[in-house]
């Protein structure tokens, strides 16, 4: 039997589209990657068979055995039960009953298990080897078709008493007839500074908008918009596209810096597809989130970018399992 | 020397005008209470000398010794040094420059000490033995001169990078025109639901209301008045008075639904002394905060008055020592 400190981590991060798989060093370094299609088919029956499938076959290929790992750590969208290990209402993956992840994955690998939800985990990436530099205090959101959030605090994170903890994309950021949310309440972040919220506050501000800009004509002209496109007309300085780049990243510097206001994190961390829009969007943020935090905050807590991309989920979730099981 | 179960715990409440002290078991309960009036003369140098003073005194008096206390707990305004147990900037005290609190006190009494900040340790208290039910995630707001907060989630406090956990007196609440606070931003809560503030928002929605109304005549004639005036003649149906608590609870229930969206904690405590409004502060700051939750988190946090009173802050004082003395 290996050495612990010579022992592996699996870190997986399960997605409606793909499923990436990792082993890692107990320190956190990946020494292999790999990834399947996530097939949602038969109410994603074949979704656990094919993880346990994956890893059972990568470990032969490389000729290693279960007692060489400490265990397996996943991210999954849903509704994730961390005592029992169970996913429920995850949509995108068609899950819709309750799913025992941790039970089917444990017989099946003979590893241990454990499992949090994917915007957690991949706080949990940012904060250990990315932007968050390892420190205890660490406030991640994520901003993609929805947006998402995993807040850190005195090294752990924060589930609240019905795993709520973090729920950041529907903090109210607008009291003044706010969009009404897919969570039925208005005015939450996510309406306005999601990737489909940036394309909504466009489409209206353009109906308003009377003077020249390539935005305006664009959907004028009955073409689809993306919030990429927007971010791009924006850096292009199209006038309206400035303006609604302005809105969202008032309402982000808002609702990160009441959140900064409440846990003074060394570092907020903005990943997600959206943050693709890289320094363009962290100005613009941060000078809202300075004009709304505390003094002692504004000089502690600084707003960063993801540094890891797509690798945060497999790196927060072998974190997950080092924290689970490494004594 | 005593068995650990038989031994007591001392909790402090240091405060402007007194500075109370109790004598507690480990399970929190008090066996004896006293205070002492506060000595801000000569820069606060009397403070800490008196403290040792009044303890040693009343150990004494009841023939005990420092070896049948596990330590002392404080809580303390100003600016705290958790590590080092040093304190600055408590205005309300005369300290201007760094006291070394723990080290005399330590010196000073033969028992182990440790501090934090005042609301940090009434949050502390409340969640132990009074409204917060001793659950693992409790979020405390205390409404008085100021608006104090103490955020305890995963069971300890969130004090973030720098000391500044839990300032939810300065969320911003108000994006448009929002007051000048003291901390020098726009907008937080505290200039609007501390006991000032309210007053504050009264004498502006009164330069604006031409209807009849006690309150509106009452400041027109020149008199002061005082947040419980305001809630007071609210009760009796004033309708600018109800105006002025429909917006003040708002603003707080717009707070503590986003802490609480971010924390989901079992319990959102609302003290202070503004909080002798009782359930017609209640029913309203609730009404707020369900309107601005994400429904998991509507559903499973739960807003209630604090109980405890001025006891809060030495039975939470008291859970400092037990908590950093007892393994």
């Amino acid at each position: 039997m290996a050495n612990m400190a010579d022992k592996k981590l699996i870190g997986v991060d399960l997605g409606g589209t793909t499923i990436k798989f990792a082993i890692l060093t107990l320190d956190g370094d990946i020494q292999q990657r790999w990834s399947i299609d996530t097939n949602i088919l038969d109410d994603g029956t074949h979704i656990v068979p094919s993880i346990i499938d994956a890893i059972n076959h990568r470990l032969k290929l490389y000729d290693m055995t279960a007692d060489q790992f400490i265990g397996i750590g996943m991210g999954s969208p849903g509704s994730v039960d961390l005592e029992a290990g169970t996913v429920i209402g995850a949509f995108n993956l068609n899950w819709k009953t309750l799913q025992y992840v941790k039970r089917d994955i444990e017989t099946g690998t003979g590893m241990k298990f454990v499992i949090d939800n994917d915007a957690n985990v991949a706080a949990l990436g940012e904060r250990w080897k990315g932007a968050g530099e390892n420190e205890a205090d660490v406030t991640f959101i994520t901003l993609g078709t929805g947006v998402g959030g995993g807040l850190i605090a005195n090294g752990q994170l924060l589930h609240g008493v019905a795993g709520s903890g973090g729920e950041i994309g529907h903090v109210t950021v607008e009291t003044h007839n706010g969009y009404l949310c897919t969570c039925g309440k208005h005015g939450c972040l996510e309406t306005v500074a999601s990737a489909t919220g940036i394309v909504r506050v466009a489409r209206d501000m353009a109906e308003e908008y009377s003077g020249n800009s390539v935005l305006k004509k664009t959907l004028d002209d009955g073409e689809e918009i993306s919030s990429k496109i927007v971010f791009d007309m924006a850096k292009s300085n199209d006038p309206l596209a400035l303006m609604v780049v302005d809105k969202v990243t008032n309402y982000l510097g808002l609702a990160l810096a009441n959140a900064a206001n409440l846990l003074n994190p060394s570092f907020v961390v903005i990943g997600g597809g959206v943050s693709a829009a890289g320094d363009f969007l962290l100005t613009r943020v941060d000078k809202a989130f300075k004009a709304n935090t505390f003094p002692n905050v504004r000089e502690t807590t600084a707003v960063r970018l993801a540094t890891l991309g797509n690798e945060a989920g497999v790196i927060g979730a072998a974190w997950l399992a080092r924290n689970a099981f490494v004594k």
